[in-house]
């Protein structure tokens, strides 16, 4: 969502440690025959909640420590367009840990070709008044744990 | 929903005394160019949505008696594509008072040529329990002086 | 679709031979917590693709033959809500074959328990002039032999 | 999309010149009470479709130019969550033109009240290679003609 994190190539298959496949919906496709733009974003938020379970925090992931996880930014490059019948492949990681929010970084591929790229940022809040608080511990151990797995881990 | 009440040429225009518009979206057409089926009970959601509207009871309608309408069943014959940027008419009308139930007829129109045409079936129940309970009286009022107005009423 | 075939108890899982499963979306529920009702057109339409594969007829299944199978009518009857994250078994078959239609029956269950049950209605038509033909034999003897491994097939 | 034009206040209302209002259907709602994500894209994708039409330029706008608008990128900045049946007015403007590009800027308001912002990047590429090419003189006259309407026009 900001520049800097913005890469041109964008982010490549050997960067995930956790996939979710999807296959392209006849809804999901435009009179173009291509995936129309915002079923991008709906593959990215089903790569998100397959990795917040694979995690072992399924939704409603925070819910015991009394917050929950707000969208606060989404944003998409769309590089190649998928079609009707695709297997997709969502790699999702999360990208960036802050005090409070976290940053997922979907890549959908189709085999190793990069079609698009989504990056989705988080704040937890209190479940009732939204107010920002820290992200549990426990949680942020977790995270680091899983996302240790990636070969290209920086 | 039932024999008795499929027509084979489906209801005229005229029929109805209650029209919303809606415009066909670009996420609303399939890559055959044409409506996705399932869109036609959306669009006939929207046209129940704004019939209950205008009869005095927008959504949640029926809260201050304690119910709320649930789908039973639903139906729908599709007689002519309907295609992106088509301004469609959707005809709305309560076919049918039953003493816990009611059903919508939608009729979906380009210009006078309808399109497809689709019967809900909605139970009146309890909020929580989903009992089936009598539609109120005044709602039952209501609609049949809003219905009487009907050049072609039976 | 029609009053003859509509049964109060709906299909039972073991009337099916095959199944597919999908697990229920974010973006599919609606603020009651269910599925929006439309969508349960949506994950027949998607019972009825693969189920076609499964024949080895994916789409465009008949394309060889010159013709496409157009939608022509759908029912759905809603008799318990699926919720968010259920993993529902879609229940696919060929409930009757016309010489120029066919008719596919879905049943939606969580575990078992039907959920929802779904007629489509198909015409095989002419490509580019919609007009009906009759289905190829070989696709009506393949429709025989796979559902033919109905344990309560009549 | 990049950094420079994220702002942390988002557009105000006055900075369009062009509205177009879309009622929140309860299908686009999620089991939060609150508009699913991606819907928001969706809202754009519509604005930007009206904002076209509004110029004179309906889809296919680039048709007789030999070319199409392709969806590059979006981002989205989600502020406050929009609900059913609310009135949501699209503020729609071409906040940037390239020699082959040109960036919607969208703002999605209840009243006076920016909910989100979306920004959507297209090139103009040539309908079959899709090879990006310059955009049309006509049009962008045109759109210079039709956002210098603007009040706040830097």
């Amino acid at each position: 969502m900001t520049a800097q994190i913005r890469r041109s190539q964008g982010p490549a298959a050997e960067e995930f440690a956790f996939f979710h496949n999807v296959r392209v919906r006849w809804a999901e496709v435009d009179p173009q025959g291509i995936v129309y733009n915002a079923n991008y974003l709906l593959y990215a938020d089903i790569g998100m909640t397959e990795h917040m379970r694979a995690l072992g925090y399924p939704y409603p992931a925070l819910e015991a420590f009394g917050t929950d996880l707000f969208a606060v930014s989404a944003s998409a490059n769309f590089r190649s367009p998928a079609v009707y019948d695709d297997e997709l492949r969502l790699g999702v990681r999360i990208a960036h840990l802050g005090r409070t929010s976290l940053r997922f970084e979907v890549g959908i591929f189709r085999q190793l070709d990069l079609l698009a790229d989504v990056l989705l940022v988080y704040v937890n809040g209190d479940r009732e008044t939204r107010v920002p608080t820290a992200l549990p511990t426990a949680f942020i151990d977790r995270v680091l744990e899983f996302e240790r797995l990636l070969p290209t881990r920086k």
